[in-house]
């Protein structure tokens, strides 16, 4: 495991109780764990007044359970260390090289209970490299989760410090809150003095998967300037975030000299900075990038740590204009000949993906990366369907998310409302967090993924059935939903009320539709053709019946908005 | 046109001055008309740093230009009313009568102008019965405008009177809000008592075409119980309705008696609020809906006004696991037949659609509506992609109203953050119009529509540049987008300033991009075997060069959430 922080400085209860860690359950749920084996995998149960429940993924780690003691100081249970690990194959002791020798590991039993599938199709597809398992061996404290396309579509939320350091509590914090709202994993983009701490106890406390862009660290270290980096001192920062136990790396690879010069007659030129850190050094030196040069050497550390590629869109369009040109597509194919190379080196490989794409646009990134990069996983940075909305990006950027997913793309990196305005602060997280999730879960509902429409289905019902605190805690974000219901019937028996606010009491459709219920159950009406002839045996009796009963009708609970 | 409103009591000076209405341009915009013969076409101006400017689609009306003086109690000038109208034909004073005729109106030739298209464009799809121009007779104060898939889609912001009546000049300042910011009609769905004079107040002020569900005021007059409603009564409220201006009407003649049971296995039943009123007045009465069987004589009336059928998709979907199901496509199925007869009659159309639709189902709803109803244009609620997240339904939707926009939908009813939860407050009005107009231009992005990709352009060069104010100033939003740049780096000459909060002045992408280009512009490179050559012939000089020039790069302006 990485190296431990022995400072005591922030114990369990300053931290705790000062307010800056979240901790606790999400309103209406409780932390519930299914046991296989030695594997204990979270999962949270969400509580029903009707009796019922519903359990879902769950990647807030121990912070959300009231029994677990939290201690910032001294870090999570290394839990994976327990577990048995195979002998390394041919040098890698990664899942890759693992699943390709028919082993089963721990990690991957995990998974299987966690996404509720066969542990063959876990171990299938990352045999296959249509799925990673970041999980370096030296962050044991993560809870293993699976990056692939036939699995629940995940999200990734970037954090990092500000210039002005703050505590390390607040920087474990901004980890935690992302997770409590459903990050599936972290990146750490921190920069400035203070980096190796502050990642020290991110990794140490987090429940999830953590990513870095080692580039960044390493420009640090020749004070900001890219023509002095060296492959050494690339290394050497890879070397140290790995020792650390750092999931997966953004490596920015595929940004070759001669592609540069394709993104001179871009409307926005190189957007990513790992990107134009590279195409600097490749100008200046007009030598082939010590990234591109050195890939083997890269993919050697990688299968000593499972460390898992995340194989950098340095070239990516930074506006509709640029979406799908030459430039950007022209790393893809390079991105491919390295995802090749790193497997061949047991290496686990995803590929980062745009950025700014219209619609029309979308499939097409997913057809061509699965074609040269076989398929692996894509983990895409949006897209923005459009550059017009600053101060909603993470709207703009959801709807191309959504679609992206949909085809095939296995991990979305959010965007926030701040995204191109400034830096996010708590809510601006929260929000992108729950939006991404909202195009995750439309993904997963449009791929016909297991259980994904479950959760609609309750909460459909309970809204039907007006059991509101049932729809506040089923939502991906209670709270808020409480609270805008609140704010037009604030009194707890609007919580029971059998209407709602948008129509009041005496409009709301639960009443036709119980009439309609009964009416078709009493008549035994399952098909067309048997309403059909019951209306026309029935229609002048059953009309009385229906006035008798009072034939009030109510209106809907949709009708804030609608006609 | 419609009864004026004689009192007094709101003038000018009070509403304005009181600060309930807001006026003055949109910061960075200034009004600009288009001149075409006796017609002047509203068009917002963005006036840019570097000199230019960018004109884009305007549906505010005169009340952000302050060189018009405004005056609730008169209402708008009623200009239409000067422009010279075609004889009734066959007793349709209709644009599609006209249409057909291969008449070209004033309305025509405006919405030419407005979309920038050959006049004939528009008589033909109109003629076509695949675009309406909802424009009643009474409301000569409207701007007209288009609905139809060849054209920019629309977006629909849906307004209403409080249970406890405001003033006049508030009701009017929330059509004024909504049209502020993007909505291209509203519809009034007030309740109460107060209806008829509220729906007066805002026709008469209102720049855009407005529409209503009569259904809902002729049931405030049998006092809410619906099966005392009458063909006759909802006839009259229709006249009086027509008499006053509305330019579309929302009619739920598509339940049929027979549809009623189909949904009686739903999860969420029936959720219109039109088609409760209907479904339980049919089976109250077991006989076929009113609505259906007075069709022709509704037609009549519509033809006299020239006002626009909006079919209402009563029995629509209220939860992903009701979607595209028998219910709804019966519906869809008699809608079609009532087009053809409305066409008969001359009368213009569109089709309402869902609602609550998973991504994979979308297209099929648009192919089946342009199948079954001739291509009318097709105006839908979202759809929702998911229902897991209320507090977030602007956003489900949008990823829904994209798709389906892309698939060819003309209109798209907003749908606010309160949506399922609570009234929506100024600014959930404000983030459901633009959260619509996001989904509504990414589909005119993704379609190709003319023009529509100029404003990406010019916003993305300005990111680009560091033009921020025109950044700013190009933005649906430019209020909330400076807002939140402000946060960060609040003061003034951050706002001319060559980097931004997110790196710092020390990473930015700007300078690498500069770099590029000058060597490319340089070394006459255009395509890949250009660079080619020259990269092989040049690398060495290159090398140096670069180096003595500085070499020092800056990163991207993506970087608040991305790598």
């Amino acid at each position: 495991m990485g190296t431990r922080v022995s400072t005591t400085e922030v114990s369990t209860t300053e931290a705790v109780d000062n307010g800056i860690l979240t901790t606790g359950p999400i309103q209406g749920s409780s932390k519930y764990y299914l046991e296989v084996d030695e594997l204990r995998i979270p999962q949270r149960r969400i509580n029903l007044t009707n009796g019922e429940h519903l359990d879902v993924y769950d990647t807030s780690g121990p912070y959300t359970d009231p029994r677990e003691s939290i201690d910032v100081a001294n870090g999570l249970a290394p839990t994976r260390d327990l577990w048995q690990r195979p002998a390394p194959i041919d040098g890698a002791a990664t899942q890759l090289a693992w699943a390709r020798a028919g082993l089963v590991t721990p990690e991957m039993r995990f998974i299987a209970a966690r996404e509720n599938v066969e542990v063959e199709v876990v171990r299938r597809e990352v045999a296959a490299g249509r799925a990673v398992i970041p999980a370096n061996h030296r962050h044991p404290e993560s809870e293993p989760m699976i990056i692939g396309k036939a699995f629940a579509v995940k999200v990734n939320a970037n954090i990092g410090n500000s210039a002005v350091t703050s505590s390390i509590a607040e920087e474990v914090e901004k980890m935690v809150w992302a997770t409590r709202w459903g990050a599936d994993t972290i990146m750490d983009l921190s920069t400035g003095s203070d980096i190796h701490m502050t990642r020290e106890w991110i990794l140490r406390n987090s429940p999830v998967p953590v990513g870095t862009v080692p580039i960044y660290q390493a420009l640090e270290k020749v004070k900001g300037d890219p023509i002095k980096l060296t492959w050494e001192i690339y290394r050497d920062t890879v070397i140290e975030q790995a020792e650390q136990g750092v999931d997966y790396m953004t490596v920015h690879a595929g940004v070759l000299l001669r592609y540069v010069p394709l993104t001179a007659r871009r409307v926005t030129g190189i957007v990513s900075r790992g990107g134009s850190i590279m195409a600097a050094w490749c100008l200046a030196h007009h030598e082939e990038s010590f990234l591109y040069t050195h890939f083997d050497e890269l993919c050697e550390i990688f299968a000593r740590y499972d460390i898992t590629f995340s194989l950098g869109d340095g070239l990516r369009p930074g506006s509709i204009a640029d979406a799908n040109d030459e430039a950007q597509f022209a790393e893809l194919r390079t991105l491919g000949e390295l995802t090749t190379k790193a497997k061949s080196h047991g290496v686990q490989v995803m590929i980062e993906g745009p950025g700014h794409v219209p619609m029309h646009k979308i499939a097409e990134n997913v057809r061509l990366e699965e074609e040269l990069c076989s398929e692996a996983p894509f983990y895409t940075l949006g897209p923005l369907a459009t550059d017009i909305a600053p101060a909603y990006d993470h709207i703009t950027s959801a709807i191309g998310a959504a679609m992206i997913a949909q085809a095939g793309t296995a991990m979305l990196c959010y965007v926030t409302p701040k995204e191109h305005l400034g830096l996010p602060d708590r809510d601006d997280v929260k929000v992108g967090v729950i939006t991404y999730k909202i195009a995750a879960h439309s993904a997963d509902l449009a791929k016909g993924h297991p259980r994904a429409q479950e959760r609609d289905d309750a909460l459909s019902k309970a809204r039907f059935e007006f059991r509101w605190n049932d729809q506040f805690n089923l939502a991906l974000d209670p709270d808020t939903a409480r609270e805008y219901h609140d704010e037009t019937l604030p009194a707890e028996p609007a919580k029971t009320a059998h209407f709602c606010s948008m129509c009041g009491p005496k409009f709301c459709s639960m009443r036709i539709s119980a009439d309609v219920r009964a009416y078709a159950e009493e008549n035994n009406l399952v098909t067309a053709e048997d309403i059909d002839r019951k209306i026309a045996e029935e229609m002048a009796a059953k009309s009385a019946e229906f006035t008798d009963a009072g034939g009030r009708i109510y209106l809907p609970i949709d009708a804030g908005s609608s006609t």
